[in-house]
């Protein structure tokens, strides 16, 4: 079977590995002739090229560009594309993706494998990046049934922990355990930066330690990626900052009232509730 | 010299262990017989009682119990003590600790050392816990000088970093760099578990991984010391959770807006910002 990946990054160089390694035909595009070069080398992929005519008979395409190019990508693809081809991307939020997509190719299924790395590039690339990590599946109503049937097989060959859910509801859960904690973090950064007296500031950053390096990581991260998943998922991750903001007032109102019996019920709740999550 | 210790669990415990070892006579006190018992067995104190008698011609007196037990402590301490002793605690607050306990005796000295382990008690304590860890002194304008030359000299044969300032402002620093991060995490929890839908919960309990792990993991923490912080840092706390309220609105208006621009500008700052405090 001939597995075409666009895009030969962290996420489509590590997919071409383990695809590799499971004995099917691994065919690349990349957009430089040089990252092609080191796909073959690093043994990623049985071919590469910059033309997408590379791909003119693959069985399953998956699109491993940033979230931005890859309705565009899809543009490209299909005028080289042989009918029987199934579509996929692994991008970090599904609705508008699948909306469109579907739109332009009936065999277009949106996928999310939740694994990387603080690498990128062609030479981050690793063997089991995918393992035990989850992928997201997120067909809809009129998705042909086999084809989601491959990716699924596809994914679990991967080792993967496949979840298949609507666009929607995936990028609802995300805002809330992805994204959310980007902003809620990202802020606690600005809070302690927007500190007016520089004693205190200065202070507070010889003071901080585990607890604060842990819940400012997210938050101190790549700023094009909190600006993309704000963009994609803007309607999700405004509801999940709104419900975040409305429950912060409960706590601070707790805090003000002195009323302990409850906010100690609060911090009751969430140690226990966060067992679920790990 | 002779160093009493009042409370011998992992910070009193392992106090005892390095003054010890730097040839401080350690004398210990505890409510049970038998924490007083394994003390001696462990090597932690030269000596131990569950009477605070044992303490009457310490040259400094640590009181290394909960928060809430600081000033009674103090006041019973009182009538054993000789006029030379200092006396200083660990407790995580200073403000209403050194206002009340400095009118009850004039060598008190706030101390903080923040270091710490998951574990409690005498059995977890251990050697150079308090190395290259911050532990912040926070003398009042008339708090005897040689008081605090000594208490700091104490702390640095611990291999401590030693900070000196007013117990009002570390308690805006800590609540900027610790007691905020708990509330920011914990809310972070209560509002996944107020996903209404149970098929997004679920989804999100499956999909949580490293970043969702770290942001919530403070606020997945000791509920008692969530509440004692709140009650004892009040002020400070509630300060720091308003400005931070306020930074979120910002944050929120621009995703409503799609002001991308600004909304990359303040991640890049928290990216960089965010440095300093590692």
């Amino acid at each position: 079977m001939e597995v075409g990946i666009i895009g030969l990054g962290l996420i489509g160089g590590s997919l071409g590995l383990d695809l590799g390694d499971r004995g099917f035909t691994v065919l690349g595009v990349s957009r430089r002739e040089s990252t092609c070069q080191r796909a073959i080398e690093k043994g990623i992929v049985d071919r590469a090229n910059i033309n997408l005519s590379l791909l003119s008979n693959a069985d399953i395409v998956i699109i491993c560009t940033p979230i931005g190019l890859i309705v565009p990508t899809l543009k490209e693809l299909i005028p080289h594309l042989s009918k029987k081809t199934i579509v996929t991307d692994v991008g970090s939020v599904k609705t508008p993706i699948v909306e469109k997509c579907s739109k332009l190719w009936d065999k277009f299924i949106g996928g999310h494998p939740m694994a990387g790395t603080a690498e990128q590039g062609v030479e981050a690339a690793q063997r089991d990046l995918f393992k035990d990590a989850p992928y997201v599946i997120t067909p809809r109503a009129n998705t042909p049934k086999d084809s989601v049937k491959l990716l699924e097989e596809i994914a679990i060959r991967l080792g993967a922990k496949v979840y298949q859910c609507t666009p929607e509801d995936h990028d609802r859960a995300v805002a809330l355990i992805s994204h959310l904690p980007v902003m809620v973090s990202a802020n606690l950064i600005k809070t302690c930066l927007g500190e007016e007296d520089p004693l205190i500031l200065k202070l507070a950053q010889n003071l901080a330690s585990s607890g604060f390096r842990d819940t400012s990581r997210v938050g101190g991260g790549n700023p094009e990626l909190g600006v993309m998943m704000s963009q994609y998922n803007q309607k999700a991750l405004l509801r999940s900052l709104l419900e975040y903001r409305q429950q912060l007032d409960q706590i601070i109102e707790q805090i003000e009232q002195e009323n302990w019996q409850d906010l100690k019920q609060i911090l009751e709740i969430t140690k226990s509730g966060r067992v679920p999550f790990l």
